[in-house]
């Protein structure tokens, strides 16, 4: 009986069927919001999101399509409770998260929440680690929609293993969930991950600066350069990370620090520009409740906005890189062309994209976002002023 | 402020408490009992469990130190209940499994259970990954004592985070449990799982015959040589696998086929002296309801099991391996040895032991545990006629 037993374990194995997958058809174009992360950080509470929320209702942010508000790190307490659930921090939370959950929905946003693969969070609040089932039903029951998971504390860990438990807990739970791996790429998550989550950092955190290295934090134009570091330096269509982006599964070069006080005006703006012609989630990561009217503007430009919505889903590329500037380019729906002119120098100048020698856009007109009027054409070179790490952010139209 | 918070973490992490170890103190000298598998397999019941305790008590076989009776696969229904509990099968547990384990504990029995690491178990019933805190509090609310964890459906997971999660797990469920690691050998487990658990297996699933290979399943003899063909061939003390063993931390080269009907009586007998030589666990693996009394006084031979039980816990090692002899050593507490003659050859055959030749062993008196009987002492050669297959299990006292 034993050995009968055994064959006809083994011939099993092969046809159980697959119970588990991703939730399919929430992110046909990358998602928005906000995170508390980058400007809060531990200093979080339900006040900040119902009043975060508020805000993006009034000056505009959901409507342009921020409709993902996500606690970060360090919402939880220090321990969970004698049935291993996780608790809100009553300080922070005192309504509890279904409540706040329900504030949300009520506005029109997607509540997002953070968790960790690991034994901690980054934190040192409780990691999923086996956990991830009973978490999964938390989270459902909390009404959440969108789920940061990070990578501390994970040991031995196999990053696709603990994701795919994490995405199959998900799954269990039946309450549809955008996966966002959060494993920093140091596993190449672009090559697995496809089925497993939604979008995946493709490198460390990023900071306020523009190319600082704090720690394992990076400026955000070392991560626009990272995403042709992570793999075989790559500088056109179809190769590097950026062929592993489309839709329902997007490169995540991290949130956004478009109004964060490192950064100057044309920084921002540059990097909002960049993290468009990336296809990247823009989720926000200042203090909307205390922006300028100017980075405002920059975060709600609808023309700029719906480079990175593209339908079509192709991530840009970087077509030239020069040691003042740097020209990328990207495909859109119905053949028209998102091309960003940076100027990656310490000083204003004077710089152009010469049309006439990249034949492959066609005879396009030309659009720049930023200044909100027509360029001419590409029959000739694109010319602007830029102050340092500024850009031009172009859109160009087939001229039939 | 966030700068200052990752300073923070940064600084946290290394010295964040050690909260989670294994529980020491439980298995002192290896583990003895019973499990449900070679016999049974899927064919387990309440019923059985209950029988084999009350026959335990009856023939001696409690006494003898066979105390904890273990319940391998195939004990729950096909899915967890909605709040992603595992479920014993009503229709094989109807009295549920803390009745059982107080059967159990009444008679002076510890109660094991069988679980595994992978999104499954080999036969197809849940598996604990994703679980792990949640099935550890349930199988503490049973009683449970002694968990056996298999290593089927894992995928891309790592064994030491898998089984060292469960440690986990187990270990803030709070109830003291013997942690049974079933994972074949794969990732080496002698090197890392010390802390982890307290038994690991060194190789695929026993079968009951001596030297057949049946798909992944292989006759005891098959699996003694693995021992050494697991790592660097090292036919010493000191080297190989053996010197990973010791009090509290086992090599597990799988459960008994003892008394099963593809094996001899000599080679029943044979295979529990090599696994008492291999300081392994003894857990019964046939129908002790059913057993001849031959078999029983095997099992039962407290001069046996002693060389098993050897509070010095030291594993025996293969001297000299021939294609018709092997002879094994072990080294017992108070300068005291073990050593085993194995007929590996298909007749009947006069064996010896050069004693004069091994010097290290000292003068001792030598006493035929088999025959219980002394057998001379090691100024001269030790032979004895054994059938195909058959063993002389020797004890040796030094002479003062």
């Amino acid at each position: 009986m034993k050995r009968l037993l055994s064959l006809l374990l083994a011939a099993a194995i092969p046809t159980l069927p697959a119970l588990a997958q991703k939730f399919e058809g929430l992110v046909p174009t990358p998602p928005m919001g906000f995170n508390t992360w980058n400007t809060f950080a531990t200093n979080i509470s339900e006040v900040l999101i119902m009043e975060t929320a508020d805000t993006m209702v009034k000056n505009g942010m959901r409507d342009a399509g921020y409709n993902y508000i996500v606690l970060d790190d360090c919402w939880a307490l220090r321990t969970r409770d004698a049935n291993g659930s996780l608790v809100p921090d009553p300080a922070k939370f005192p309504s509890g998260m279904k409540a706040l959950g329900d504030y949300l929905h009520a506005r029109g946003f997607k509540f997002g929440i953070y968790g960790c693969a690991g034994s901690k969070t980054c934190g040192g609040y409780p990691g999923s680690q086996g956990h991830e089932y009973q978490d999964a039903r938390l989270f459902a029951s909390w009404g959440i929609d969108y789920l940061k998971y990070d990578w501390c504390f994970t040991e031995t860990r196999n990053a696709k293993e603990a994701y795919t438990t994490m995405r199959d807990a998900l799954f269990a739970a039946g309450r549809p969930v955008v996966f966002s791996i959060c494993e920093w790429g140091n596993s190449k998550p672009w090559e697995w991950a496809k089925d497993v989550g939604h979008l995946w950092r493709t490198t460390g955190d990023i900071t306020d600066s523009y190319n600082a290295v704090q720690r394992w934090e990076r400026g955000w134009k070392l991560i626009l350069d990272l995403q042709y570091s992570q793999v075989q330096p790559a500088d056109g269509p179809g190769n590097g990370i950026g062929q592993y982006a489309g839709p329902g599964h997007w490169n995540d070069p991290d949130m956004l620090e478009v109004g964060n006080e490192g950064l100057t005006f044309a920084e921002s703006r540059a990097h909002f520009s960049m993290w468009c012609m990336l296809a990247a989630p823009l989720m926000a990561g200042n203090d909307v409740r205390h922006m300028s009217p100017e980075i405002l503007a920059v975060m709600t430009n609808k023309e700029v906005v719906a480079i990175d919505q593209d339908p079509l889903g192709k991530q840009g590329w970087r077509f030239r890189a020069e040691p003042s500037r740097e020209i990328w380019v990207r495909e859109l729906a119905n053949g028209e062309w998102a091309v960003a002119l940076l100027n990656t120098g310490d000083t204003a100048a004077e710089l152009s994209i010469d049309f006439p020698h990249m034949g492959f856009l066609g005879n396009c007109a030309i659009r720049d976002l930023w200044d909100k009027k027509a360029a001419g054409t590409t029959e000739k070179a694109f010319t602007k002023r830029l102050e340092s790490h500024d850009v031009a952010l172009l859109r160009l139209k087939p001229i039939k």
